[in-house]
């Protein structure tokens, strides 16, 4: 066995093999903090739950951003040069139509509308060291997300894309270019606090995905397209739509709920949505997403989805012989049914989560770039010893 | 300061922050090995030198993908497929067109492009974890980036571009749709061999990013298209560039080769490729592209840039003020040259390094997948303690 070793300082190797990086400290950051064990999350200080409760979508970027909550003017002023910047060049919003006609997963539209949008960046020469510039190019980025997938839905229905109306929320005008319709204030109000719960979440595979991307001092908008890939990944960030898939599964089925649960779990099924690698609690976002569901059931007077999600949930939380790690229920438990409610095709759950958190891999971006070093680790070689090479008409 | 650290076994953590993960063991890998001290790379335990002289490209693919050399009829097979897999469709090229009135940069060109083949790919819908569809998409994402790069690069010199020919190799066939005419055997040789020592070189970031992403069993597209955002970086893929800019620069200067690299120094100045995170030695490849550089001096008959190489190679490997990293020159100080000999415009250096390592890019994440676990590390939280959500009006 070769063993390689010689590009690294002594103090620095280990031979023990840090499969997944679990519990490998990569990287210090001042904006979210996560306590498993509380089960409690907290962007720069503040309680998600206040957040969630008393912010705007745009205010927690503003947080994230630039560190403190906005005044009244800072906000306005954010908002306003966010809002302005949603138009999205007429040639991507064809192209979006060419992959809506092959019937493109709304994951990979976003990855390569995003991708898109670089040509037409108004900064796209500024130095990759002017990490002035590059905030302003990822908050182009997630301003424009919206437009690029509503109008990616519109297309594949064969309706029109909408032009954004800068007078509406990031929230707001997002449900408006989706529908057609300005949205009501509780649809509004639910989907801008499930951008906010989403917003940022440590170091997840995307956000340092895109950290590694932008490690290398390539432009934030290969560090924001590799996000979405790594999102898209049905461990990553598939979950919500999933568990959607489950409660129209039983919904279907004319089957008791309880009984579903039970059968499910007898013949090895897995239920989507519990469980997370850094919660050993209820993931506090479940707990107001659920509140939010409750809301959401009572204006619209269908109990379906909620009454299903309970009964899955209380069934779980008694049965003692689930695996270990699957003893609560993550944000992906309750986001499913809340955006069916609001009316978001199923597919498109996961860009919707991209779409919020496209501003925490900026925030990360950024953050990482203020001290910057490649992310380079090692591989353990495992292969062959070095063996003659045999010519092809000998093999 | 809040501590976190419920979210991972005892056994598991570490306070050692690991910033850019250097040292840091991440995966086993049978697929390339480097002995930074004694300048040495193989792939599957073959030298660098014996693949790079003996072997063409295709052989290289199927040796990093399948596990051992072809035999010829192997070899053909899989060739004849891979040429077979060429053509991009209509509405991707016309996409690019967009991006060329744009004058978009060729690796974000390149970004664009990959991410919008997974449209029309056949196996779109294979289960994630069906590796052998995997492979299969992953060959033909590299079949097609010559077709992509060479189609682009045309559209922004207003020509038309070119059909794959089928008859051509991977190499040849990229030069004739780049230059529309079919290149001589060195060319052809040249190019095959820069794409050889290219494939592959362990866990840098670029081939990081490719796995993280498909570590959330994202699409393979996803991954390769995250891969070339990491590459596109400065600080990766981007140095090849750097050194044709500076042979260019000592050219236009009318100075004396030796007199620029001395006052460039003087002036704290940075001399592109030299140093590398992983050798301390000669880079293999270097060694191997400098013979080819040689090689296409003697046919061309014009000597600067080898001249000019030359000279600062001298200069510096007797210098021995520099900072220690800087002690020998890597693969980039040489492919600048040998492409910019091939007809191959300067921007375009870093889409080359693409192409090639799309193959280990494609290896790797087959690889990482055979036993896959989500990557997501740790990060320390360094930001405020909680603290109490202040109204907007009261800020």
């Amino acid at each position: 066995m070769i063993y390689p070793g010689g590009s690294v300082t002594p103090t620095s190797m280990s031979d023990e093999l840090k499969k997944g990086l679990e519990g490998v400290l990569v990287a210090e950051s001042a904006l979210s903090y996560i306590d498993g064990d509380a089960g409690r999350l907290i962007y720069r200080g503040y309680s998600i739950e206040d957040l969630a409760r008393e912010a705007c979508y745009e205010e927690i970027l503003y947080l994230l951003w630039h560190g403190e909550l906005p005044t009244q003017e800072e906000l306005d002023s954010f908002a306003e040069t966010m809002a302005s910047e949603r138009d999205v060049d007429d040639h991507v919003i064809e192209s979006l139509a060419d992959l809506a006609d092959e019937d493109e997963h709304p994951m990979a539209a976003l990855r390569t509308g995003v991708s898109m949008l670089s040509a037409t960046e108004p900064e796209a020469d500024a130095d990759p060291e002017d990490l002035d510039a590059s905030l302003r190019k990822g908050r182009r980025i997630v301003a424009k997300i919206p437009t690029l997938l509503a109008a990616y839905d519109r297309l594949r229905r064969d309706e029109e894309p909408l032009d954004p109306r800068e007078e509406l929320s990031h929230a707001g005008n997002f449900l408006y270019m989706l529908t057609g319709e300005e949205p009501s204030d509780t649809a509004e109000e639910t989907f801008d606090m499930a951008l906010i719960l989403h917003a940022d979440h440590g170091l997840n595979a995307s956000t340092f995905t895109s950290m590694v991307i932008a490690s290398t001092q390539a432009d934030i908008y290969s560090a924001v397209t590799g996000g979405i890939g790594a999102l898209s990944g049905p461990l990553h960030g598939g979950a919500n739509q999933d568990v959607m898939a489950t409660l129209l599964e039983i919904d279907e089925s004319d089957k008791d709920p309880l009984q579903w649960v039970k059968d499910t779990i007898e013949a090895g099924g897995r239920i989507p949505g519990w469980g997370h690698r850094v919660y050993n609690v209820t993931d506090p976002r479940a707990k107001i997403l659920r509140t939010k569901l409750e809301d959401l059931t009572e204006v619209t007077g269908d109990e379906r989805w909620l009454e299903y999600t309970s009964t899955i949930e209380n069934y779980l939380v008694g049965e003692k012989s689930l695996p270990e790690k699957n003893i609560a229920p993550n944000v992906d438990y309750y986001s499913g049914s809340v955006y069916y409610k609001l009316g978001i095709p199923v597919d498109m759950y996961t860009s919707i989560f991209a779409m919020s958190r496209a501003g925490g891999w900026v925030a990360h971006v950024l953050e990482y770039r203020e001290d910057n070093r490649l992310i380079r680790p090692r591989g353990r070689y495992i292969g062959h010893d070095e063996r003659e090479y045999v010519p092809i008409d000998e093999r």
